[in-house]
């Protein structure tokens, strides 16, 4: 098992299709937006893969920006492969993220998670994440 | 009242003095980034001030990013001086953040707000926010 920080040098046509396979055991109907475009110099987004055998089987990514409040991350898109679940894959991706938030000098990082998601909510609150008294809004353009 | 984009071109030493202390209403102690800091070509975030009589009365942060999921755009910090409140001031900055998401091709604009936030919450669904079925959470590095 090997963690990897994706960049566009090391993007390949198979690492977009695992991907996109994998990302469909997260949402299956949600148009998905190419790694191409994620790993643009512009958009600061880490993007952080779980391989074994040269399969990605886990992804997480890591978004950053800095407003008045603070230099953040928000955690998006973190998946792990059905067929590999169990063996702790999760929690080594969010670590990898947390020690990559702490070398560039993050405040804090956040992430929401749907409140049905036990296994998901068990994962972050072991590692230190705190339920905020807050609600999260959306809306779609 | 004018609404402005605030840029690296734009930003003073006496706006950035204004918007600290605008700040300090929303949170008296949080250590605060700068604006220059936030207006970085490299951090993708859209500063809007409403302005009376060139005085900053009102904030609002949009900070976006790409991730599988969709193109992103994440409100934070958005605060209104006292003095002038209830002129409708915060559904202006929010409607103008909404114009400029459209205008760059966001998929979605997310915030979160502490439940106890009554007005806000108001606002926020008066502009079509929905409450997802989601838990924020939070971890200092």
């Amino acid at each position: 098992m090997t963690f990897e920080i994706l960049t566009l040098d090391t993007l390949t046509n198979e690492v977009q299709v695992q991907v996109a396979a994998l990302y469909k055991q997260l949402n299956a109907d949600n148009k998905q937006r190419s790694l191409q475009e994620i790993l643009h110099s512009k958009n600061n987004v880490l993007v952080l893969l779980c391989k074994v055998d040269s399969a990605v089987v886990g992804i997480a990514l890591l978004s950053t920006y800095t407003v008045i409040s603070g230099f953040r991350g928000m955690v998006d898109d973190v998946v792990v492969d059905r067929s590999q679940r169990g063996k702790g894959i999760g929690k080594k991706l969010m670590n990898k993220l947390i020690e990559e938030s702490a070398k560039i000098g993050l405040d804090e990082i956040l992430l929401f998670t749907g409140h049905h998601r036990k296994p998901a909510i068990a994962l972050y609150t072991s590692l230190g994440f705190e339920l905020r008294k807050s609600g999260l809004y959306s809306l779609k353009i």
